[in-house]
């Protein structure tokens, strides 16, 4: 194994002070935020592949913490379909690391027509997806190189978060907003996670799979895919649900199930159920933050931070950032520069 | 292989009179549907499973051919969260063949309880699902005995599809009403249809992936989640733009990538190249309905419907139930009763 520093892993480093710098940046644009949604309803995310996971998280705050109707677009209604939907009670939140991928920028024009008020998160200052939006919320995580997206992904869950604390109560902002605050300290204190276990358990695996559930859906979903694009092996990611309601049926030995838990929350509890029932099936189970209880049923573990759920899933990306950085340079690979993996991607045309 | 008809080859052979059924007690409900839905502005389907592949169906539905927001529910805001959303502006449709899964029926509830009118879609009259819906919409397949849903599902598309034309521009419902009484004679056409090349290409792949676009992704993660649940083997099903965002650079010899096109609409062409870029990978690419030239471009090709885009969703799943109750016997199993599947699944609790 080497010693040098991947790209990859320097930028999971910078974290922190990528998390702190976009937060000053953002914060000041709450009121901008609330002015746009001003007589609006509704939020529709619009996003694909990493920036989909963070705008998955999204959705869940919007709807559990600001109690805001969203859900996630389905962009071939716009760019192939060219759908004519009344959006003229909606906010659309475009959601994309190069603000360049043009099926992205397409839908947000063409929502802008149906009558939406633009929202975009990028990290790239001058993005035609920024240059268009009606407020342009900028991630400030710097120049990304590698290609699995780390800072950039993690700013971007901070720039929801900021959406949700905006568009949520007023009574409850001061509060969203402390909870935000807390995010870069918390990344900080994850940096230092011993993920050997959990990367010898992972390359050992003949098959993984990766769950969650509700503000850890996203986490999960991000994990597999990261899984799967750095390491070039296939990783199935499922909600909870999905889950139980059938896929569980083809998990038994030789599989290793990875279990995104939240500490705190209605949810808590079912993902120790979970956990048991896996292990019944023959399965090994690596944990992901959760209650003392869940820990103690996984055969490796990770702690997550320590904040509450809403906040959460932001920091908890990190301690299976580091475990797929580990597992590919385990397994040989480059992880700042997997096969077939371009920076913007383009995924029509 | 045994020559006894499975209860699985059964139902599926029972479509074209279920399909009949189903819509000569559906149609008649529009002016129902339109009165519900008067003065609310969009969909949100709620649904787990197969029934959520249907709605999957429906949602693209809904905005490509009707004209209307559509999205689909995450039940856990409603079960666990139990968030406060303002939903007097929505038609919230449940689907479950059972009628009887508690989540549905509870996310159903807090849905009224936000200002929501209700429409349930499910196979069993009486079902606690249907019973406190503001309009019950029971699909006519009669007892499903196979585990595997087949006629609940196909005759869920269905009613999709008579909500979608009650609801989209009354100039344009005549035609969809045509294009739905079609349905029946196309799905009796497919019946016939010759799978064991594909369910022998199936059977020598080291590992399957599904994919598939628009109103035809439904059918690709419902054939991908069928075949997991049946032949319990591990699938992956992705959407055409997920697999290419990522994904797609796991793809390599060994792989079959099971692609499910239209065979006409804005999205057909798309799903040739992507045969090509997989072949190119290494890839064996089995193909299900599309154009002459995606069919000519596939190792093994299946024959979709002969039906417009927004219908043909409804019979092009036909071939590949038929395709994995094949592979089932071919591997061995049950295709009525594959392990770890209970007819009513909960997903909770």
């Amino acid at each position: 194994m080497t010693t040098t520093l991947t790209r990859m892993a320097a930028e999971v480093a910078e974290q922190p002070e990528a998390a702190r710098r976009t937060l000053d940046h953002l914060l000041p644009q709450q009121a901008a935020l609330r002015a746009l949604a001003r007589d609006r309803r509704r939020v529709l995310l619009v996003a694909r592949g990493s920036s989909d996971n963070a705008a998955i998280y999204g959705r869940y705050l919007l709807e559990t913490a600001a109690g805001v109707p969203a859900a996630l677009a389905a962009p071939s209604v716009a760019t192939h379909y060219r759908a004519r939907l009344d959006l003229t009670d909606t906010v659309v939140v475009s959601v994309s690391q190069s603000g360049s991928t043009a099926e992205i920028v397409e839908t947000q024009e063409w929502a802008r027509g149906c009558g939406a008020a633009t929202v975009a998160v990028s990290n790239v200052p001058g993005s035609p997806l920024l240059e268009a939006a009606d407020l342009a919320l900028a991630t400030q995580a710097g120049p990304e190189v590698a290609v699995p997206a780390t800072k950039t992904y993690l700013t971007q869950m901070l720039a929801l978060g900021v959406v949700a604390a905006a568009l949520g109560p007023e009574d409850a902002a001061e509060a969203a907003v402390a909870d935000l605050d807390r995010v870069p300290d918390a990344v900080a204190g994850l940096l230092e996670t011993d993920v050997t276990a959990a990367a010898s358990a992972l390359a050992d695996a003949r098959q993984v799979v990766v769950s969650g559930r509700g503000l850890l859906l996203g986490t999960a979903l991000e994990t597999a895919l990261k899984m799967e694009e750095t390491c070039l092996r296939p990783v199935r990611g499922y909600s909870y649900a999905d889950l139980r309601h059938g896929p569980i049926s083809v998990v038994g030995d030789g599989v290793l199930a990875v279990l995104v838990a939240a500490a705190s929350g209605p949810l808590a509890d079912a993902m120790a159920e979970l956990a048991d029932d896996l292990h019944q099936r023959g399965a090994r189970v690596l944990g992901l933050g959760g209650t003392a209880d869940f820990a103690a049923r996984c055969d490796v573990h990770l702690a997550g931070p320590d904040l509450p759920e809403t906040v959460e899933p932001v920091a908890s990306i990190v301690p299976a950032q580091l475990m797929i950085e580990r597992l590919a340079r385990t397994l040989g690979l480059d992880p700042d520069n997997p096969r077939g993996l371009a920076k913007v991607t383009q995924t029509d045309r």
